[in-house]
């Protein structure tokens, strides 16, 4: 074991088996921060972006954050209330990809599986971004270096991610708690402070005064409801992860569909108490925050421009709550942000494997990646997903407000088919319930998924009339071509499917005689040993063949053939072209055409080596050989492998690249 | 058969079989411009280089052009005798690599190896950038666009040697008669007009004072011996090219040897004709050229400073000879030098994949290589010679200046070991040979190869030193690396032969009994026949073996097990970490130590796709699984293809790739 496989066993940790995954099983204690990092996470950076679009508009746009904040509560309650159902109709893991598919058919389920997998991206990319943005509050020298330190942290994720998910799930317990605690605790205490003790409570940023970009006219009509639209819909980022329970029903303990519900429903209410605490908190303070990206900017008291965006809503809170008082505060409010949006990128890392494993059992990725244990596959997806976020942090400068015009429209795009899914489901549950007070509930639940489905419809054209040109292109782009892909692969295995079925008319009848082949290039241990076990299969005939493609070489075999004495016939092919696959080619194909019910095994002598280049050095006329007999029906190609003393490195290598690897 | 392939068959041209190969032996009047296009073409830059290294001398180092002109054709001279020598004790083809080789060693045959490798490529390089650049005193818009016009002849060169010898043999045949015709009478009629006739013919350059560049000082002493020494260097790239009919040998009519030899003296007479008579008419017309890389540059009559570089000595020498009486003589001489600079080229490509043949005989290069039937390696061997010599144009921007300083090292480093190894060869032929008359002739042909050792020898030193820093380095670090590697080919191939071979302690006993498994992931058609097939093969036991992944597949590949009655027992093995390549290793490793004396043969079926992305979505698991139990002694893998409707396809382009393909 050398150093790099020493450090990779310590970084991914031992391996689980499947018995072992029964103690993986969550209490609610530990489901609801398991969830929860990703669900309130979002809380952490959905009001920076209402106020940052509101600040186009002026100072009169922050007047409008109350009504935005309260509207953005109104539908994660009503999508809180939606997915409950989803998690009582389905026990085993009701994720929207599962619901569209089994009620709205493949198209659907393609279309939430396409829009989920770019989510997971953007999660990544989003969550870390902001985590270093507030970080920003506490550690002033990431200023300049932020989507570096958002790669730093990508990497850090990736490696632990090699690492099971019962480590990474106890791992979440602590700094969510804490984050659910000093989050709610900031927000009482400002109230607190400002409404019964009335302490003057100012933000650093109250006295500066928002300036939009020159040449913006004032927003009136139309102009304000698109203000007020894309705010909205940068605030709906609230929303996501909310839908993750459905997904992860069957990691709860039993009584497992109630318990996903109680804890729906807790994260629900945390959700709305925080976000809404924020929005009043900020807007009591006088938060006011400026978007770069569109050259809104300060000015201060004395007349000063400021372009440099300030701290995020949650850093300036902590600060100016905690800061004249209890310094320890600010400190564990910013540390407990960062690590829940960091937890939060980590979520993904465990859902995009696992829709893929699903995916490819469903047969819409390639079919290798839905064994579970497969290391290669899962890894493989952990790779992809890290690349893919890397890039878009890289591109987008780590910059939450450019990331999230992305985001949004995945995540009402499943939500949106997802409820449309359950109506069906209900729909269908009407048709053969007879008991009237089961079809009492089941009529409230399609109200409710009725309820769900409109508004999340809804917000879903806003997002996307809002935000399109602002980069949700890039997004609906990125899903259609992962839909086309996985559109291509399902359709081409469904194709195979029916090609490769066994019908009665399949043909059974089995080959009268075996003719066995015994390639040889050149008569040594690797000969000696295909033929030995050439003969002790004991097919019908059995002849060793060799192309003549030097006649001073040709020589030598007959000699060294008649010395070694290997009890079978070698017979000689003349290669007017000196090739050695064509004539060989030649040989079988008239021999399978001479004793068409026989089946022809060729067997073929194969140096088993240690380096790739070794590999590049043998057995490549063997390679070419196999590939052209492959399109031969009737003929079998029988590698035998001769192992080199270098081969003990590679076997090594072989070994460990099939291991199981298990979340 | 599609328009790409068409395409290619037009270009590529039809198959020569081995019995074809005699039409190609070349009579004498067709050898002589086979070999000559190499060898004289040097002759159209040569005198070039020599005068361009003296303008670093200002006007005084052109007085020294005559006594660097006869010093290079008393070494054309004594390597002509020298390879006669060498034609008449090789008519096997005695190639510098294989009289080293056999008289040296291999270390000396790698070394001559490498250095003509490394030739080929300047050879196309040099070769093509002399013939663009002499091209434009006919064709001045080609200023500007000498590198792309280059790539553009390698790229055509390239195309056209995906033809046969025997078509770019006869098309060799016109061009360089009509380049030789042209070169003497061009030489004979100068020389009759000024010195008979007594015409004052004037070049272009002749009233032009060619001044080095400023800060250099006078050229005494060590200094300007260090620029004839330069010079001199240059000018010996008149020589490349002399040594390819010693390669050449088998390609002439009988007798061999001796044609081979007569073909050689004449080529010689020739080369020092042309270049004595270039360098006398360049001086008597005062040709000036300067060297625009080093920065001497002209100044005119009115004293204006000129540092654009006039046209070459061909160009100017046919301008003032032809251009004032008979015009089309001018065209016919510099499209002429043009061809046969392009056809030097060409034979690079001849060259090149031929030793690599040899070579891959020899076990320093990939095996597959020696097949000379192999479209591939052929193939791949010119795209490496063309790609590697694109790089060096672009990359010296076609000037023949630069390209120089990296050609004569290797020309003359194989020259120097292949005279060393011939005086090893007569030595040898000494000790063996009584009759007096044989002994003398031979003791004649030693003195004459050591003259030309010694003469090549210090050519070789004088062209080291003096050109090292100015780039012969590059070619002697590319001489160091292709020796290394073919070393470390050589080595592993001769380490692998010793490994496996065949010796009177080598296990022959044949194994007891055939332990069939048959791997079954789903009951389709593929599974049904490679179950036919392994029944059909009649081994001791068979058993189908499927991995229990999922439960619900197991259950389901177990009904339609029991519906089709394969006729043998079908084996669940669990899979605790849900992935198939372990468990199923696992079971054949126990099936082998349970049964020790027995061999195991694995069926795996495989679905024989038409596309590289369908190969992705198949097979992969069985690939893993073949990988792995090629590491274990005692077992066979056989592949039962099953070809899928689309793989008529890739069934062409396999069959097409592996075509013969024949020189």
């Amino acid at each position: 074991m050398n150093v790099l496989s020493a450090l990779k066993r310590m970084v991914v940790g031992r391996r689980l088996a499947n018995a072992q995954l029964g103690e993986t099983l969550l209490p609610k204690r530990l489901a609801l921060p398991v969830f929860a990092s990703d669900a309130l996470s979002s809380v952490a950076y959905a009001p920076d972006e209402i106020l940052i679009t509101l600040s186009l508009a002026g100072m009169a746009g922050f007047l409008y954050s109350w009504e935005i904040a309260v509207a953005v509560a109104v539908v994660v309650a009503v999508v809180v209330m939606s997915y409950r159902q989803t998690v009582h109709a389905y026990p085993n893991g009701g994720g929207d990809y599962e619901v569209a598919t089994a009620n709205l058919g493949r198209y659907a389920g393609l279309t939430v599986a396409s829009s989920l997998l770019v989510d997971y991206v953007l999660t990544v990319a989003v969550s870390v971004s902001a985590g270093v943005i507030n970080a920003k509050a506490m550690l002033p020298f990431l200023q300049g270096y932020e989507a570096w330190t958002a790669v730093g942290v990508i990497v850090f994720l990736t490696l632990m991610n090699l690492r099971g998910v019962r480590e990474s799930g106890s791992a979440f317990a602590i700094p969510t708690y804490v984050f659910m605690a000093s989050m709610l605790s900031m927000i009482a205490i400002g109230l607190v402070r400002i409404l019964i003790l009335g302490q003057p409570l100012k933000s650093e940023t109250a006295d500066l005064i928002v300036v939009p970009p020159e040449g913006t006219g004032e927003f009136v009509g139309w102009a304000m409801v698109a203000i007020l639209a894309r705010s909205f819909s940068s605030g709906a980022a609230a929303l996501t992860g909310v839908e993750a329970i459905s997904n992860g029903v069957p990691a709860f303990r039993k009584p497992k569909s109630r318990n996903a519900a109680t804890v729906l429903a807790m994260l629900g209410g945390l959700a709305i108490t925080m976000l809404l605490g924020i929005v009043a908190l900020a807007n009591l303070t006088n938060v006011h925050l400026i978007d770069e990206l569109t050259g809104t900017h300060y000015v201060n008291a004395a007349g000063e421009t400021i372009h440099s965006a300030a701290h995020t809503v949650t850093g300036q809170l902590a600060r100016v709550v905690f800061m004249d008082w209890f310094e320890p505060g600010f400190y564990i409010v910013i540390t407990a942000t960062m690590l829940i949006l960091f937890l939060a990128a980590n979520t993904a890392f465990n859902g995009f494997p696992s829709l893929a494993s699903i995916l490819a059992k469903d047969g819409f990725l390639p079919r290798q990646l839905h064994s579970r244990g497969d290391r290669l596959a899962f890894s493989n997806g952990i790779l992809m997903l890290s690349a893919a976020a890397i890039v878009l942090v890289l591109v987008f400068d780590a910059s939450v407000t450019a990331l999230i015009q992305l985001y949004v429209v995945g995540v009402f795009l499943s939500f949106t088919v997802g409820q449309l899914g359950m109506i069906r489901h209900w729909t269908r549950e009407l048709r053969t319930e007879r008991e009237p007070k089961v079809r009492g509930r089941i009529v409230r639940s399609r109200i409710i998924n009725t309820i769900g489905a409109t508004a999340t419809g809804a917000v879903l054209i806003v997002v996307l009339v809002s935000k399109f040109t602002h980069g949700a292109y890039l997004a609906v782009v990125a899903m259609g071509v992962l839909f086309a892909l996985m559109l291509t692969i399902s359709n081409h295995y469904r194709a195979v499917e029916r090609e490769l079925a066994l019908t009665p008319d399949s043909d059974r009848a089995l080959p009268s005689r075996v003719r066995g082949v015994v390639l040889v290039q050149r008569v040594n241990l690797p000969t000696a040993r295909a033929i030995a076990f050439a003969r002790a299969a004991r097919s019908t005939t059995l002849t060793a063949v060799t192309v003549a493609v030097d006649d001073d070489e040709v020589e030598l075999i007959l000699d060294e053939w008649e010395d070694e004495d290997f009890g079978i016939p070698l017979k000689v092919i003349a290669s007017p072209y000196r090739e050695i696959t064509g004539p060989f080619i030649k040989y079988v194909a008239e021999l399978r055409s001479e004793n068409p019910r026989d089946v022809v095994i060729v067997y073929i002598p194969e140096y088993v080596v240690g380096h790739w280049w070794e590999q590049l050095l043998h057995n490549q006329t063997a390679l070419l050989i196999r590939t052209r007999l492959h399109f031969m029906p009737g003929v079998m190609v029988t590698s035998v492998p001769y192992q080199l003393k270098s081969s003990g490195r590679a076997k090594a290598a072989a070994h460990k690249a099939s291991q199981p690897r298990l979340r």
